[in-house]
């Protein structure tokens, strides 16, 4: 049962509690509430096991693949939190015994998982359990356990096994190889693997330390070795009041990591390495450990992003909180050759691919609010230039073909080719995804091109991005298809984003943003030629841009853009959508469980009806307001009251983009609605949402929605214009955007928009109509005029 | 809690049963309970799932590598016993609520495990569970599975999950790409896996049968396929008294099948035929395919092995039953190619290896009760001379040097590199048994000899007897080494059948072994000579023999075969033991759990006292004696007095041989009890000795010891001695064992043997140093001259 309450004091709204163990929902507590800092993702399981458990240790960019006939993901590294625990020889599990103040915790503040309850055994003896845990964000190696128990009543023997265990899976493939176990000095317990494929050696180091009242526990463990697994036993014996208190350290290792990936590279070296790093973080304790574990937390996250809102449901503050602590544990800031996966680090579910989810529902965040990091995301694509223009090639095509997923940036496309089970046939379905959902590619211009605008960082542009949007532009002009008899250009057989649609013509969201990716192409290629022809020409010999900016300019105006209809101002979101018969979705939008409609038609019935699965047509108006800004907001109007009841939004990525078009349109109570539904997806009362993993999107759809719907920030035809309309159940917020390299702080509250650019720098922004120009702290009244409400 | 004491009537001593439900011991009742046919092997794990189960179906022969680091194993095929079942949407499970009259139990004579119990869910509903389970004896690609639940008080909603989980590995080694998965006709699923390096396609199918009240029920099942898995899930509400009946049916096929692993092997063909095996087994349904199994056990079986025992103890009849079961279910009886497990087909433990624990163990069963069985298991030894030439060849040798732990025959050496921890040092233990442990090529010769002389099979010998024997001899003179200062030859840095002391020289037993091999191989070319010179002519060219037998001429007599000590008779058990320290092991022999040594000691300590792991000069004494006869009763005696209080018994493999050697030295009581002992290893109390599966060797020790031991049968010189010495507790015993061709039953009670040459052929036997013949029904008072007892 989750509670938000119990967060007193400093950590009010920082606390996210589970108070009610259920072994049939673990895998809500696991996903929400694990740990992670961009280099490795520790889901949390409970300590003791539990049949429906998952145990994950996912560390980024260390991307496998068990056979050909399966797609490359990041492997599940070994568990080392598991502890077998018997308390006078019985085995010790919530689902024996009595339990009770049962507390799961994961304070965001400070990034620690926390466990405590008391536990009576069947026998009879009464303990009292304290478990803590950490991923550092101080040491990115370094995981942190402590256990206490404590023996309320009776004299009782505690055994537990305690060490690290390689014999999981992910659901059954394995991607190790079994290396070396060994336990140094009858303590320190390393276990070695190598991936199977792509040979990354990963390098586990676990201490413990177990105290009895305080004083060190001089008996040894009994040591134990099986196939991929190595561990210890400990045996004690308690009397009433005692107290045992174990501290568990582990290192985790790769040679994929930066500074070991290297021409250099060798085993012993990693090992030696990462053993001392245990030795030495070993002498310094968990309570030292975390405390700079915490300091990290304070001065690299809260201080950075901190945000502040007041709302009469104090769930808002936590759930914005608790988008910013899982937008930084599932970020590899460390190392541009990675990017975000679609479910973080928590799980194995999109098995650590990368999709458009990254660059348009969390790569913003950090544009606006972590410039550094949202360089080394976009960077990352830049390295997946090598996969994306392969791709182009094994389909005929020229320039930049971006993968729909991206796992290691030379792999290119990793989409899985079979899904789920068609219900008519009995047979697999075909993921088409990979082959023909193309629009990423022009989402990732458009994220250069977001960046470059909110940022203004000109080096990056030199580099990596101009290089980006050139070579995507390339990709498109090669793939539009001449319609002889219409004389325009057309895109046909593609899935949009609504994927329910596959192999449509003309998917209006595809089709706009290829005619936007070729257009701001040329007016690069314009604007280089003025300001840096030396660049320009460079670019020219590596990318044939003569040749590639003549079809540009000879092609752009040719494309076909569905325009909206005559009668009713509604865009068509393909060329057959608007034929396709109508169904009453209601009882389907109203089930807990997204997908039911599933269990009734098979996609190819869903296909040949008027049902789309998430922001399409919508997606395209709230995108291309930043660009363009061609489409009235009576067109927006008018397709959000068409495309919304016919919308499962069986994706996480849908709600956040209604939320934010919802409030632009003056629908207020309605975008709060979305909103409370966004932040529910994960952190709501569904208990089977997040089993395979949290949704990364929507995380950052939370921080969009307030930010770019509420707070009505909006990058539009490269300048700011914030245009606030908060819900009326909050009072203020209070938060920092980066604008062209500095951080600038904004107050809302109904009436007053205060804003600080925090390095004295001019900005030039506009509310409601009006601009403003400002290089301190300014007041601006909040006067909306109503013509601008829909 | 085990009980042995349920069998009535008919079934009297002949159920096995488990009366107290404990998710902390199941491996116990999954073992010794296991399922099968030779052709594959069940672990009957429960229905429902625990955290501590093991799931395995292993498949005779479809061995298969990891990769190169890790050596081939019997993969662990895909599951399709478990059943996810809810009560009204809660988890069911023994762990939960609260259950009465809990019966697991193994119908030895029908083969069939059941399970029945009342459940009252934590709800209150009560249900009454019937499970059902065999692996067909008449169709062996074919498993049967029922399930009858009863709603005893309440209307109440039940429903499960059933499918195909591929999922499994063998502790974390994953032996398969996933194939397809296919539903057919909305009811016949099918999943198909291939091995990842041997590539052996494997096939099942599985169907399913719902009844409410007799009534078929027509409500279609929703339809799941995830990773590795396919599954249906059904829905159904009872009123109280319904009765709700699933038939779960299943077919097994590999492309390693004789009939399909041709040069026209296609997978479609494989994929058709095993899905028309389900389609026609499913229209019989669950009780006609149980009848035909039945049967196939009356007639392939029990009429066949029948083995009466009278005795105080029921549990000795019992024993001796599960003996037989166990010993019919191991054994790959279809397909020479295949060999018997260690483990049998009841575990992962040993990987599925063969041992000496075939030839020594349980081919002696095979070869007096089964003898085309008995044919088809030393032709998978011929089939493996091809591995055991290349094992010679690496090792620099000539001839066929067997592989210690052999699998597929052409794989040769299989056995793995690393062990378990070294207490001391931390490090993994290194396993030299593949690289030193030699005895098993001439016990495999031995074999040959026992099965000719007991048989007297001339066409075996002809087709591949006498190449088995002839190589193994030139392997062994190959060899010797000669020791300059003794004018002798040695074996050095060999273990023998003791394998705490690794890199000894001169192990008596395998010198001796060697001796025999070499000698056996001169008389069997001598023999040839004279009655097959035709025959020789062609084995000297292929093996040439020529000179391979000057060779066994020449050092046949110059072998050192360490002498029985003049001052106590004690025979060295090789040349360094004797002057070890001795270690007091009456705590050791005394713990329950085998090994408890090896948590004071390392091997390397072990190895520096004279402490014994199994017999080993002890069964040199009882096999020569097959041979030769060399060694006196009084040898015997002061060899068995010496070393059984040395040895931990640490192997399954010992106290069979010490039963029937007790037994042959008078010590009647201890033999008696030492055949408990033996029968306990899997059958009796201690709930985690079968864990990773049944002792096969020790199940053909029951045998050995009840018909070599009590019964006193021996191939002697040639002939066939018969000395009877029943232990007090018996009344009587009843058997049938095969001798030259014929069945010949044998009743022996305390005074009189009877014995019937059931074919009315000749047969001559020694009884107590008189010498019989006859062909008809025979009755020899047994009176035993009190010289002979010691």
């Amino acid at each position: 049962m989750m509670d938000y309450s119990l967060g007193k004091g400093d950590f009010e709204n920082w606390v996210v509690s589970d108070t009610a163990f259920s072994p049939d929902t673990l895998g809500k507590t696991e996903s929400i509430m694990y740990l992670g800092n961009g280099y490795m993702g520790l889901r949390s399981a409970t300590e003791e096991p539990y049949l429906k458990e998952v145990r994950n240790l996912l560390v980024s960019g260390t991307f496998n693949k068990f056979s050909e006939e399966e797609v490359t993901e990041l492997p599940n590294v070994s568990d080392m939190t598991r502890l077998d625990i018997r308390v006078d020889g019985e085995r010790f599990s919530l689902e024996l015994g009595e339990t009770k103040e049962y507390v799961k915790q994961l304070n965001l503040k400070t990034a620690e998982l926390t466990r405590t309850f008391n536990w009576t055994s069947p026998k009879g003896k009464e303990l009292r359990f304290h478990f803590r845990r950490f991923v550092s964000l101080d040491n990115l190696h370094l995981i942190g356990m402590k256990m206490d128990i404590e023996s309320l009543t009776d004299p009782v023997e505690i055994s537990f096994d305690s060490g690290i265990n390689a014999q999981l899976s992910n659901t059954g493939s394995q991607h190790f190889h079994e290396g070396e176990k060994r336990i140094f000095d009858k303590r320190f317990v390393q276990l070695i693997q190598t991936t199977i494929e792509s040979n990354i050696d990963i390098v586990l180091n676990t201490a413990h330390q177990l105290t009895l009242n305080g004083k060190n526990v001089q008996e040894e463990p009994v040591m134990n070795m099986d196939r991929r697994k190595v561990w210890l036993t400990f045996d004690l014996a308690l009397q009433p009041g005692d107290k045992l208190e174990l501290e568990k350290l582990t290192t985790v290792y790769t040679s994929r990591d930066k500074e070991f990936d290297t021409p250099e590279y060798q085993l012993k070296k990693l090992r030696e390495h990462s053993l001392n790093d245990l030795r030495s973080s070993s002498e310094k304790g968990y309570d030292a450990l975390f405390q700079s574990h915490k300091e990290a937390w304070k001065n690299k996250v809260w201080s950075v992003y901190n945000f502040e809102v007041n709302s009469e449901n104090p769930f808002d503050q936590l759930s914005l909180r608790f988008a910013l602590y899982h937008l930084t544990v599932m970020t590899p800031a460390h190392d541009e050759r990675m990017g975000i996966a679609a479910k973080a680090l928590s799980g194995e579910g999109y098995k650590g691919h990368s999709f458009w989810d990254t660059e348009l529902f969390i790569l913003p965040f950090f544009t606006y609010s972590n410039p550094e990091v949202a360089k080394s995301l976009l960077k990352y694509r830049y390295h997946g230039l090598a996969g994306a223009r392969s791709k182009a090639k094994d389909n005929g095509y020229e320039g930049a073909m971006y993968p729909w997923e991206a796992a290691w940036p030379t792999d290119g496309e990793v989409t899985p080719v079979w899904g789920a089970v068609d219900i008519v046939t009995g047979e697999q379905t075909k993921i088409w995804s990979g082959f023909i959902e193309q629009h990423i590619t022009s989402d990732i211009a458009f994220a250069v091109y977001q960046y470059y605008n909110v940022t203004g960082d000109q080096e990056f542009m030199n580099k990596y991005g101009y290089e980006m949007v050139f070579d995507t532009a390339r990709f498109w002009t090669s793939r539009l298809e001449w319609n002889k008899a219409k004389q325009e250009y057309h895109i046909n057989n593609v899935i949009g984003p609504d994927e329910y649609k596959e192999h449509v013509d003309n998917n209006a969201f595809t089709n706009y943003m290829a005619h936007f990716n070729i257009k701001l192409a040329i007016s690069y290629y314009d604007k280089l030629e003025k300001e840096n022809p030396t660049l320009l020409s460079n670019l020219t010999k590596q990318l044939d841009l003569k040749e590639a900016y003549k079809l540009w300019k000879s092609k752009l105006t040719k494309i076909y853009l569905p325009k909206p209809r005559k009668e009713d101002a509604v865009i068509p979101q393909d060329d057959t959508y608007l034929h396709l018969n109508v169904l009453d979705l209601t009882k389907y939008k109203q089930a807990d469980k997204v997908g039911t409609l599933f269990s009734e038609y098979n996609l190819e019935q869903v296909n040949q009806m008027q049902i789309t699965k998430q922001a399409d047509v919508m997606i395209l108006l709230y995108l291309l307001e930043q660009a363009d800004n061609v489409f009235t907001n009576e067109i927006k109007q008018a397709n959000f009251d068409y495309y919304e009841p016919k919308t499962t939004h069986d994706s996480s990525l849908s709600l956040s983009t209604h939320a934010i078009m919802a409030n632009d349109l003056g629908k207020n109570e309605l975008a709060y609605l979305l909103f409370k539904k966004a932040s529910e997806i994960d952190l709501g009362p569904f208990m089977h949402s997040s089993d395979h993993g949290i949704h990364a999107a929507s995380l950052g759809g939370i921080w969009q929605a307030a930010v770019f719907g509420f707070a009505g920030i909006r990058l539009v035809e490269g300048k700011l214009r914030i245009n606030p309309r908060l819900p009326k159940h909050w009072k203020d917020m209070k938060f920092t955007i980066n604008w062209k390299g500095q951080p600038v702080s904004l107050t809302i509250t109904n009436d007053i928009l205060t804003i600080h650019p925090l390095n004295g720098g001019m900005i030039t922004f506009e509310v409601f109509g009006n601009t403003y120009e400002t290089n301190q702290e300014m007041e601006v009244k909040l006067e909306e005029e109503t013509s601008n409400i829909f």
